[in-house]
């Protein structure tokens, strides 16, 4: 298939929106990531253990505030994107997660992979994350080892201080680990 | 260098063909892959312990559904393509590939990373991989730490059965590591 | 935003540049590496312990020698690219980097994540890098394990012997974990 200059312009547009994504969340930068998502965004995650629903930008920004709070390690790395237009101002993407997170609170590591599939939109000349998805491949629990150090720690400076979270458990459901 | 839009499109399908190959070998995707490779694709895997050498998409789909079977946890992600023309219809690639591999009956680990010589060609309006190679960068084996949980396990529901796997030891050479 | 023909090529080749500049450290590259870099290139890595500052390609390629070394495993893979161009020819980038160190002699591994902010310039047809920069966002250290097994290790056979290395200490200034 042959793509025309603006396509090929919209595909380097669309893996930004995405990267900025991954980039903020694990630096709690709740600024930029205000302009990443639509209003009415939808998201559903399917973990192993768990499943994160919630509706609009709002609802989103206040998750993520809690989850990369100053008490957690976060790593979240979206690979091999495949992004197919659906319509001059829409696509769909898959992303293949890595993703590892330490709660120093727990003393534990969950991480794994995971296949996004999202949906973007292009409002005015930008364009924004509409839906976005889940399923776990893998999804692995372990505690902390005790030798470990911790050299940087990026979210303790600029986290959501864990005394300030708001309960995130509105948008879970814990469902069986499969 | 200025490509063509025919290229900068043909750039964007190559990559979206090895995507979908890391994609479909972690979750046991046979019927995705049945579509990546040229009839007579040839594949040489040059690992720390092992050497696995086949020809032609036969080979290369039972190999596949055996190794990314029922028991094992997989994640392979390709990073970092560097990808040359070599004419019209046919490319070559390079990709540096990141993975981590349990196999649960074995409680073992073996992480690590290669770097992947791929030639691509155009079969009608579509690429294909047409052979591929990696030389090991890092390989690591470990024994499964005890207290670790599998919360999510795809392949434990899509992989073959481990009792209806054949024998990989015909695709593959043991060497010594190094 | 659309971007021209010419601009999506060089989105394309400051890629490539940075993917190849993550292969040749892991491989210690030195030749492939000193095309890389512009005369003066500029380096700050801001690390958890650690401050590397240096000018220049040569200093540049002695650090990487002394670092890419016989005893090492490196993995260092450049995620998620954020460029923008600054003028005709040149550009900045964000990537957001994964990375693993092993030091046999010292049995300790670092891994983490940081930020790398980076100048990019033409020079002639080709891309190089002016400038770069990172700050951590996660550093980890921990003894390596005792059970592991060391089944490939490139570094051992292409990178510089231990008892070759000149000090690295002059690029280097220790700091606050933090």
């Amino acid at each position: 298939m042959t793509h025309t200059l603006q396509q090929l312009s919209d595909l380097e547009d669309i893996r930004t929106l995405k990267h900025r994504y991954f980039r903020c969340i694990d630096t709690a930068n709740l600024n930029e990531l205000s302009e990443l998502f639509t209003d009415d965004v939808q998201v559903d995650y399917r973990g192993g253990g768990y499943r994160v629903q919630l509706q609009g930008r709002e609802q989103m920004l206040e998750f993520l505030a809690n989850s990369f709070n100053a008490d957690s390690l976060a790593r979240h790395h979206g690979h091999m994107p495949e992004i197919r237009f659906t319509g001059d101002d829409s696509a769909e993407g898959t992303w293949y997660l890595e993703d590892l997170f330490i709660s120093l609170a727990r003393r534990d590591c969950t991480w794994g992979t995971a296949l996004y599939r999202d949906r973007y939109v292009r409002m005015g000349e930008v364009w924004k994350i509409a839906k976005t998805e889940y399923d776990r491949v893998i999804e692995v629990w372990e505690p902390l080892r005790e030798d470990i150090k911790i050299l940087s720690h990026y979210l303790s400076r600029h986290g959501r201080k864990l005394a300030d979270c708001t309960d995130n458990s509105r948008f879970l459901t814990f469902t069986e680990p499969g």
